[in-house]
């Protein structure tokens, strides 16, 4: 490696200002698709500054789900706060050009398969050659070491490894049909949260004991489901009793299912105590049903849920949605539908609250994103801006942060590097 | 308040030698049920001194999932790496006390009901007035200000709310069962990881900008599951249109599902691009398959997944999942089993990297846990003791944090208060 530049000014003082709790820091994304990306907007939305490596053909990610000019609004959301880097990773100039910007960043955060940075020259121990204090959080399928550690990782995969797909069914007594997927990619998602979360307890520790004590963080997916997953693990070695699946309802706990309502909708019932099933009862116009000896008390009621379901669905389906919201609501009883795009876009606590807000994309005019979590009352954040253009901020990012001239960029852009 | 106590040593040297990052990290755990318990849990794991108060009845979920004398396996991972002090949080003496351990703490988290708290003379001001750089924490159902900030939080209504319940479903044409619950408490699992990340993110802020500047962070289960739903609301502002249940499969992949075996299993198989397709066609005896033209590119199989997953299973289902998983994973296909407890519990993959790990436990002898998530390489942390009996540290950290003596300790007890 030739002899490094001069370091650009330290990321507490570089970049544009911005708010939250981790103004200040900056993070490099190698990151493609779901899981490292999802780390890395997380922690922009909170202040921290961004700098997202893509191939200069874009994140695949850009054109998941359905777009508008080949532009998926997905991508507004998945994308914002960041400044969009291209590098062409193959070629040889690249790894020098990720090093330099590797030394004006707190943070790496990949999700390429495990020894893929390794080829390309950028293993842990090169990362620390550019800066040696740098936080490096790795996302993959299975882990960086084991005996899966090369299998591709596909998110279906790793969720039913780690235990999520088996308890995601009906029992099969109830039907043929196969466990459903959950519908979107909760184990990157997960993976992406506990990344953040490794990241963060980095930084407090390098902060607090000095600059030469950053490590790295492992995130694996199948990891991340199976830490969800409750007792499973230990009630199978204290009772070798394997955990099956109860479909709509809890299996400790009844009656709290979903049930039909006369407009096809799916209402939530959550009346899983004496005193709640006691007032949905009276609510039905059937107060008898406390007193019926199938249903008394918690034990019996979960013997004989099925029973009781249909009791209650045969109710809830002569009642519309919203009658039904109505009348449990007004009785104290813990409901809701369960929420498509349009209840939760219109719904007045995710408004009050800003998980639902609207945000301005030039590709899309004003579009809504979710808000930012965690919710930091006294900093919360912002989204800055949506997500940008390939490569937007190539220019501006190695000048700033690489120290690189107009010209010197306008060579690697000819040689197909940026 | 009275005069405040000299305070205790500082929570970096106090406390029992643990491992880990966040050693020197105390956190103080006003939690139950699952979410604050779990966030409070994953910073244990990593070396945080986490003193957990419970009513003298104890944290009701030592009694859920099943049992050997009234103590569950879930609890002894749940509890982990904690310290047990009963509080009787009704009793007026409490205040006092919990605000002296309050002060020997870096983090407080809780999930009361919004507000609760506060009528306990334990609000935001009066901990920081016990602490002033006090880290403090709060999980609900719906966040801590709002039009539902009261309403009582139940996991399953929370996760309908989040949209995660109406796509865990078959779509309608296929079957009149309701959405299945993931089945287990996800919303609640994952507002105890956006907890964590959340406190690591005060902490680091606390550390770098000084001791005044500590904040508090407010975690809603509604808006973690919400966070996750990937471009569920953007495409719903871009387009009007409502994303559907999917079932088994994935809306934009084809072939990706659950198949059946001839051992009344479910094989996960992701053969969704144009060369694992045709290796797939090809190992089930049908080359054909990837030139029929219903069949080619993404595009078509997606729109004819319901007969090409009729063919895959009319296939699958002639082979135990045994030779399914051998065959494909010998032709490089993504596959796996929906593992059960049994499948996690025997994983090389998972016992390699300890996410299945052996723990010793008074009450169960030799039992499973599920590891430590992210993985730190350098400095993993550890399990240094499964779940705790009721109040069994109440002497001790009384001792230590409050500077309590032997007989002010029994007084409390005599009184109920511990």
């Amino acid at each position: 490696m030739p002899d490094p530049p001069p370091p650009p000014p330290p990321s507490t003082r570089a970049g544009p200002p911005r708010r939250g709790p981790l103004s200040g820091i900056r993070v490099l994304e190698l990151g493609h698709f779901v899981a490292a990306p999802f780390a890395a907007r997380l922690l922009g939305d909170l202040g921290a500054d961004i700098v997202k490596i893509e191939p200069p053909s874009g994140d695949p990610v850009r054109q998941w789900g359905r777009q508008v000019d080949g532009k998926s609004p997905w991508w507004s959301m998945h994308g914002r706060n960041k400044r969009s880097v291209t590098v062409d990773l193959k070629r040889p100039q690249a790894r020098h050009l990720v090093l330099q910007l590797a030394r004006a960043c707190d943070v790496v955060v990949e999700n390429f398969r495990p020894g893929h940075l390794a080829k390309l020259g950028l293993d842990d121990d090169a990362l620390r050659s550019a800066r040696h204090d740098i936080v490096i959080a790795h996302i993959s399928g299975y882990g960086q070491d084991g005996p899966y550690r090369d299998r591709p990782a596909f998110g279906v995969i790793g969720e039913a490894m780690g235990g999520l797909r088996y308890l995601s069914n009906h029992p099969p007594e109830a039907t043929a049909l196969p466990p459903v997927r959950v519908g979107v990619s909760i184990g990157d998602s997960m993976a992406g949260i506990y990344a953040a979360f490794g990241i963060m307890v980095s930084l407090f520790h390098r902060e607090r004991h000095g600059t030469d004590r950053a490590g790295s963080v492992d995130v694996a997916l199948t990891e991340s489901v199976l830490s969800v997953m409750e007792g499973l693990i230990p009630e199978f070695a204290a009772f070798g009793s394997i955990r099956e699946p109860a479909g709509a309802r809890i299996p400790t706990a009844a009656p709290t299912s979903a049930y039909p309502t006369a407009d096809g909708k799916w209402i939530l019932i959550a009346a899983n105590s004496d005193s709640l099933f006691a007032k949905l009862a009276r609510l039905m116009g059937a107060a008898d049903l406390a007193d019926d000896t199938r249903f008394l008390g918690n034990a019996r009621r979960v013997t004989n849920a099925a029973a009781l379901d249909a009791i209650i669905g045969a109710w809830s389906r002569t009642l519309t949605s919203e009658e039904l919201e109505g009348r449990l609501t007004s009785a104290d009883i813990p409901n809701t539908t369960a929420f498509t795009a349009a209840e939760i876009a219109a719904d007045p606590q995710f408004r009050f609250r800003k998980m639902v807000r609207e945000v301005d994309d030039p590709n899309f005019g004003r579009l809504l994103h979710t808000g930012i979590v965690p919710h930091f009352p006294d900093d919360p954040g912002a989204v800055a801006w949506a997500g940008p253009e390939i490569g937007e901020h190539t220019d501006e990012v190695l000048c700033e942060l690489a120290g690189l001239s107009p010209p010197e960029i306008a060579k690697l852009r000819g040689e197909g590097v940026v």
